[in-house]
């Protein structure tokens, strides 16, 4: 039996929100799993019990874990993995690190979580620095491509490059089962395109059977690449502008029903709720985060993902 | 009455695609305009004396320039302003040079448009680098957003940076007579965030009226700014991530000829078509790059902006 951890306290919408997304993914699930519901207990017994009302679930496949400490706006930020044992955010990786859950997801702070996850599981064995990758969805093949860096380092040197797009093989390959091709997200494809720290990486990968070369940038969404790397700084700035189509297509189309609904049919591929959560790299267990604004649909997908990334072992290279 | 000098051997489709452009851009401009038709002289006539069947035109407004020289695959493509100076990319800079024309357009290689217009025409006084700049259609302002660099230079100084966002402040105000609001692609609002460069980039400017402060990717779209600045890389990843998300949308809905209809005329603001050419910035004179692929929608853009730009003279302040 699979144990997920979930800070519920963490996203805009509140505990509510999270646990119905947790309801949905068991539903849809052919894998069992059990949740520990990471935040105010109180709380979540009443949202557990309106749930009852309206929705039928196994009740004691939810362990409240009650997490009484909040975070203020001003605490130093880097320590709170330390300062703020009994928060939501740490407490469900911790639960990782007592061996309660295999994996854990949170739509808390970036900085926190990476914070949390780096210092209560610790890196795995040969890796220089941990990444934050997010799942993009491409529209000519059934899974999406994987890109990382998406904002846990911004300076990258070559090796660092190099080394996530190892890991990207990795937790690809190991996800979907089958094997993946990593490009490096370029200006060009002829080997003397680009700036010298692409050009570098390209020479430390060219030996590896799964890298692919350069692809440029209106490729990304073409399904020619698995995993795409690039520096976090790039990444960051490429996710957040893949999403802002979504919602520009979405508002263009707004006066209009019937359009609307026949475009959100055929371009659901591109909703960033599809992502899910983005898995961090690197780290000594399975940890995602989930989109501060999460919907119902989108902790669904993330359930979905950690278990995936659980039953295919995705982290056991690094462990 | 102004003069354009156009490269109409350039593009991916022949001299009548771009003739067509320049013939359609006449018929709607209220600025009346000549335009040197720089390529093989024998097949431009032939293209003119084609068109004038089915259109009606002066063709006094219209100069053959005939240009010999046809560049090999293989030859060394930063000296073909000076070893080619026959070929009608070339020859189309360089009538600017001996004050034949006011501005010229190319759907050439890039590289050794850059090179051309910079050793040909001089650099501006006080510029470090010149920059390729892209307009990128918003969904809220008429305006669009110039996007700078977007591929002329991948590794940058916060004093590069700086420069890019006085250039293209310079030239968005003037072009559309109106001041503009210049933003620095960012990964966060907050002046801690983003590499040390950027960061760097932001006091240097934080003094200056038009600075806005960071954008993140996700409001590239918004009309927020009226300029963007980032480096070569990103921005080239940037432009072409957007080119690649219209052509996505429109390969979504192909099957439903009624819905695409529909699409295609509300955000036909995405349609990189729309975008006509790229300015050099920082070069003594108006040089735009159309992209290789140009269709009469864009060569018609792409002479309305080069109209726009010597009416307005925007590139007085480098001269």
């Amino acid at each position: 039996m699979i144990r997920l951890a979930v800070d519920v306290q963490s996203g805009d919408f509140g505990p509510d929100v999270m646990v119905r997304g947790i309801l949905i993914a068991r539903q849809t699930s052919a894998i069992p799993f059990v949740t520990y519901l990471c935040g105010d207990g109180a709380q979540i017994k009443c949202v557990l019990d309106d749930l009852e009302k309206e929705l039928s679930f196994d009740r004691s496949e939810f362990v409240i874990e009650h997490c009484p400490d909040v975070i203020g706006e001003d605490e130093w930020r880097s320590m709170i993995w330390k300062n703020r044992k009994g928060s939501s955010i740490v407490r469900c990786v911790s639960l990782q690190k007592e061996g309660k859950a295999d994996a854990s997801i949170s739509a808390g702070d970036t900085g926190i979580l990476i914070g949390t996850a780096l210092f209560t599981l610790g890196r795995g064995e040969g890796v220089n620095r941990p990444v934050l990758a997010a799942f993009i969805p491409t529209a000519t093949h059934s899974n999406p491509v994987l890109v990382l860096d998406v904002g846990a380092n911004l300076n990258c040197r070559a090796e660092h490059l190099a080394s996530f797009a190892q890991m990207g093989n990795f937790y690809v390959s190991r996800l979907f089962a089958k094997p993946a091709r990593v490009a490096l997200l370029n200006i060009g494809l002829e080997q003397s395109k680009g700036p010298k720290v692409v050009r570098d990486t390209a020479a430390l990968l060219e030996k590896e059977s799964w890298y692919s070369g350069f692809i440029e940038g209106n490729k990304v969404f073409s399904g020619d690449a698995d995993v795409v790397v690039c520096d976090g700084f790039l990444g960051n700035v490429l996710l957040k502008t893949c999403e802002s189509f979504y919602s520009l297509a979405s508002d263009f189309l707004a006066g209009n029903k019937n359009v609307l609904e026949l475009l959100t049919q055929k371009m659901d591929v591109l909703n960033p709720e599809n992502y899910g959560a983005v898995p961090f790299l690197g780290i000594k267990g399975t940890v995602l985060k989930a989109h501060g604004s999460s919907s119902v649909r989108s902790i669904r997908n993330a359930v979905l993902t950690a278990l995936n990334a659980v039953k295919n072992n995705v982290t056991e290279c690094w462990r």
